[in-house]
């Protein structure tokens, strides 16, 4: 965000921010370092003990039988696709029509693997088993994204997943979680993480969202599936002599932040009841049912970003750095919770609130 | 190298090391952390200062319009095939037979982008103008790999590449170069960095050979390939959030290391001649052109072994971790010259060197 937008500008200039959990800069690499003996090894192409020990304790807490670590999402799930539709020699699979894949990859999948991919159920709403049931095209994987991101962070009924799971594995489909936010949705669905990916063939989970890693993903599944991963894993360019400074930081913010989803989950529930109590605004889902949920406010982005900058100022509180329009009078920003909410002094947050509201009456 | 193999196991143990920087461990990132203020703000997606200083600095270390930072080199060169062979609509291109993208990368360029590569020359010689000129299929780019590592580090004439460059120029081909050891190169030809890439259009080079920094590349061209290179980042899953931790080492040891090649290339030269002294060793090439070379043993993998192990324990100076076979009585290995040479007494490299030649004999 340009620091000459002025909702940019007056962001960076608040006390305290609402969500999130803090800028990222060097530090938080140094942090992630700070009790790493400088003696270690790095990771050689994929192997060694720093990569092998993360790829193996990961696998374990997901209760897939391998995972590898990729720098990044964009590519671990492209070859996941890759591998099931080559095993069933048909490139097709299906997702939701607002999936990372569609929507924010520049179309690696179509452009580098000439997969087709069939966009299932509304953009608005989660894929339900009906949609999955009434698809008429047969396709080699569904890919599951948990929660929904582009809508607020939506998620199924456990019971629809676990049907889904089942049409899925009776039919020959292969069933793929996109889970870069799975560790999020684990209070609201209160089931283990191994429950959740024993309903999958395949796994990825990323640690850059509420993990608040640098980067990096970890892909799990059975060996041949992993096996195969780490080959087009090399295609792709990702196979990088050292990946230690995403697998350290991965780990490091792994270990300090898996507890404290609850907390997240708890306070999104928090905050989300304080935006619907002011005029002109709601969220995404109304009660959130992970750490994220999008606001809506039924004003012009050009109307609220003079009063959100007013607000930022006078109360040192920061919402968010942008805002995006939908239509002519209305807009909306995306919420994750971090590590700052719980830093910021509740009465500094109510008067915060009392304030949007009363600018919005 | 696993820690139970007798060579390796010797070499870990020496006191002092022939060949490179060192180890690569973690302290290599901290060492290059270090000055780093923890409140610098983190690339994001390619973009902010951090990435775009460092693009922009590389640009014009290497005279080109417009640079971009990928994570590896596979992904880069790839990409920057792709890009030729779009712009003439013809999916061919020509390369060296033992080319990085024909034998290390499991044929992502064909796998992914479906590009058929011409070999050309024999395997154990660097092109020379002819082997392009005679060439009978019509070809979108010719990749160069300067210098030409699978055999030894060898390079063509200057003459050549200028005769090569005005060829490909007059015929419409485009003139890719693989310059993962370019810094290393440039004391022999005596060229500045930008008279050798003004040869080509495009300039892949990499920041953890010579330089010995973590990982990563930059890619350089005009601003229209540049800028088309990074919609391919995205499609490889090469856009990271964050690529700072080799953007900053790539900085730091670039500043540090580059102003080194030239005492590299006067040690590669003073060591290949200490080999070619001892009886049943040769060097390829015989006089080195860079900092590398090959070591060739007229003397089984086998027998060499425990007589390397023997040195090392007796010497202290470890020459190579690893051999590798060339028929039933030969075997190799490959040289860079980095840091630790010049740290080695020379009475001590003398007396290994004495040792080498006698137990050879």
């Amino acid at each position: 965000m340009p620091e000459n937008v002025p909702l940019a500008k007056a962001f960076r200039q608040t006390d305290y921010q609402i969500a999130g959990h803090g800028t990222r800069n060097v530090q938080v690499l140094k942090d992630a370092l700070n009790e790493v003996d400088g003696q270690t090894d790095s990771d050689m192409y994929g192997k060694g003990k720093l990569i092998e020990e993360f790829q193996e304790k990961m696998a374990e807490y997901l209760g897939k039988e391998s995972a590898v670590f990729f720098p990044s999402g964009t590519m671990a799930q492209q070859i996941a696709l890759r591998i099931w539709c080559d095993e069933k020699g048909l490139k097709k699979v299906a997702y939701h029509p607002l999936c990372h894949l569609e929507i924010h990859e520049e179309d690696g999948l179509k452009e580098l693997h000439h997969i087709e991919p069939i966009l299932l159920a509304d953009e608005n709403r989660v894929i339900e088993l009906e949609d999955v049931v009434n698809m008429e095209e047969e396709i080699s994987c569904l890919l599951f994204e948990l929660p929904q991101r582009e809508i607020g962070g939506q998620l199924p009924d456990y019971e629809t997943l676990e049907s889904i799971s089942s049409y899925c594995r009776e039919k020959g489909i292969r069933l793929h979680l996109d889970g870069a936010r799975l560790f999020e949705i684990l209070p609201y669905y209160q089931k283990s993480v191994a429950e959740v990916c024993a309903l999958f063939d395949s796994v990825y989970i990323s640690f850059y969202k509420g993990i608040g890693g640098l980067a990096g993903a970890i892909l799990a599944g059975d060996e041949a599936f992993t096996e195969e991963s780490k080959v087009w894993k090399r295609r792709h360019g990702g196979d990088l002599i050292s990946l230690y400074p995403y697998i350290l930081s991965a780990d490091y913010y792994f270990d300090n932040r898996l507890a404290k989803m609850e907390q997240y989950f708890v306070e999104a529930k928090e905050l989300a009841e304080l935006f619907n109590q002011c005029y002109a605004v709601t969220t995404r889902p109304a009660e959130p049912v992970s750490n994220m949920f999008h606001v809506h406010f039924q004003v012009s982005k050009e109307k609220l970003e003079p009063i959100l900058v007013e607000i930022y100022e006078t109360t040192g509180i920061g919402l968010t750095s942008n805002l995006r329009e939908i239509g002519e009078n209305s807009c909306y920003y995306e919420v994750s919770i971090g590590d700052q909410y719980e830093t910021i002094p509740k009465d500094r947050v109510k008067k915060m609130f009392e304030m949007l509201d009363e600018r919005l009456t």
